[in-house]
């Protein structure tokens, strides 16, 4: 995905502007005159994982929205409002992290162990773990925070301003409300696809690639049409997205991904991969996938007989076609989108991008 | 606390309106026509949250920086932004209770308690606690984020909305400031006086106090004078309430707090009650402090003896002139406000009532 996205034109420059603006906030947060000045590790937790990777995409999907809005170049305004959202996906991140008790992420220990590890000095594992935990979640509310922050300051037009907030309020809610599914189900998958597929649309369609594309949009002024339209290339490409961040999940290769490619099973994650495969299973098969999914113990012998079953149900090829319906379906969307002929472009290859890749 | 602030003009009725917008809002997130629904669960915790009491001090301070400001009335903008800081203090506090793992607030379990048990049934107890923590996370950052969206929806002019979210930044920024250093000197206290204080000011003085006042003020579009005046009253103010806090946590009767009485002495806060005591102890009473204080294991007769060096040591009675001492500066700074006499009035009692509480 990063290389296809570096292909993109300006998606360089545009990863560069963006990560300025980041740098330069977070300078302001421990300079000298900051007032409060935040603890020096409460920034390099924030920058050095702004730093060990990313793809940018929600920053790269705004600037794509308000160029499919009519809108021209990239100003201050768009670039701080894309900065924003990647911000804001730290906060996502971070809290995320916590609440699995990841070891890593972006190749890199995740923030909790960081700190934890960082205060550990003359106190008990237990007590430094906790405190890890702790200060992760307080430097997730400052990210969520400062990405509120990040947009307020970003010299918007009050007109723009009062189309940007009400969207940027919808994804807020619709990423969490996501996650509190993610959350609970997890454990106890089932054969529910539907519950699986609204999962992949909050967490990710209407997050990730939605609201992002609808922001850069509302900047332009844009019309309902070209909100519609977004929306209705969104919503297919975001889901194929999640359902091929599902499969990397399980059998992506951890050293491309950054992540352990056990923590999706431990967690036991309901998705339309899993959903699918425990439909598809007869009754043998459907008691040892019980048995193996969510089991915090799983090892990789266990985890290699959960992706053998993935694929001998059949659910593994089941959802690349899925994945594959999507794809045509966003790409049609295209066909009738009221955007310049550059917006379209930079789309379908996005789509491509999104569904093609395998980091 | 309550009774008192009970009794100033307005406050039984501007409490019924801050809970009907509250209300209304949270209806709105789990009615038939939401997208997304929320689960009733999640509404459900945050109305029985804000049901089980708190002072509504926040909200009550914002309308009285509005009266302070010129601001007549309570303009439907005025309730809502009041209710928008209450769903912020109710992210503050769900968040606090997991990063403490505390089991009660306002006599009720907590909102991860309570989550863990309602997820219970076919799970561990460690999944259970866990689901009920990362539950918890998500509904705190729910809060914050609808505390946001009411703000934005609360039909503020332009102007307003410039002059408000400034604040509302750096009341974020602020409190989680505090909150982070709250959390990496527990289990650790020293003698290290400014630090405590430090606590104090971000986590309370400004956070309760000093931003809701001038965001109240904000709206009035009241002159800088009016916001100077504000914050020399304000600081004082917050910090005697955290300090009366600070006693009220380890000598407060639990059920008049609401919160258990041994939860600060077993986290070993570093509180200017616990600075002063470890500075005035002899070489023998701070061998039995730093033994007891973050204790996770402490007992009823532990407390106890924390108890009795913190009087014996002279702390209690120090923290308790110290109150004194700041109510004197902010009823000075409020001998030269330039606020209509009925504001004075106001703060005036409202200092009394926050230093003299005792829940």
């Amino acid at each position: 995905m990063t290389v296809v996205v570096a292909e993109l034109p300006d998606a360089a420059v545009l990863r560069r502007q963006v990560s300025a603006v980041l740098d330069g906030f977070l300078e302001n947060k421990d300079g000298a005159s900051a007032e409060p000045r935040m603890p020096a590790e409460v920034t390099q937790c924030l920058r050095e994982f702004l730093a060990a990777g990313g793809k940018r995409l929600r920053p790269l999907l705004c600037v794509t929205g308000w160029q499919a809005g009519g809108g021209r170049g990239t100003p201050e305004a768009v670039v701080r409002t894309a900065a924003s959202l990647e911000m804001f996906h730290t906060f996502c991140l971070i809290h995320d992290d916590v609440m699995d008790d990841s070891a890593s992420r972006r190749g890199a220990p995740t923030v909790h162990r960081r700190l934890a590890r960082h205060h550990r000095h003359g106190r008990s594992a237990a007590a430094a773990e906790r405190l890890g935990a702790s200060g992760a979640i307080l430097i997730g509310d400052l990210a969520l925070a400062w990405s509120a922050e990040l947009l307020h300051t970003a010299d918007m037009t009050s007109r723009q301003l009062g189309a940007v907030l009400p969207l940027v309020d919808d994804m807020r809610c619709e990423v969490m409300y996501g996650q509190y599914l993610d959350v609970t189900t997890a454990g106890r998958p089932t054969t529910d696809v539907a519950q699986a597929l609204r999962i992949a649309r909050y967490k990710t369609a209407k997050y990730t690639v939605e609201h992002p594309l609808r922001i850069g949009a509302a900047l332009a002024g844009a019309p309902p049409a070209v909100h519609e339209a977004l929306s209705a290339y969104a919503l297919p490409v975001g889901e194929a997205f999640q359902l091929r961040d599902d499969l990397l999940g399980v059998f992506g290769a951890p050293r491309v991904t950054g992540k352990p490619s056990l923590d999706d099973l431990r967690e036991g994650k309901h998705t339309v991969l899993v959903a699918r495969a425990l439909q598809r299973a007869d009754a043998g098969q459907r008691r040892v996938l019980r048995s193996l999914l969510g089991a915090p113990g799983l090892d990789q012998a266990g985890a290699d007989r959960v992706r053998e079953l993935l694929i001998a149900t059949g659910a593994r090829d089941d959802v690349e076609r899925t994945i594959g319906e999507l794809r045509g379906r966003a790409l049609e969307a295209l066909r009738s989108a009221p955007f310049p002929p550059s917006a379209v472009a930079d789309l379908r290859q996005l789509a491509d991008a999104a569904t093609e890749r395998t980091s």
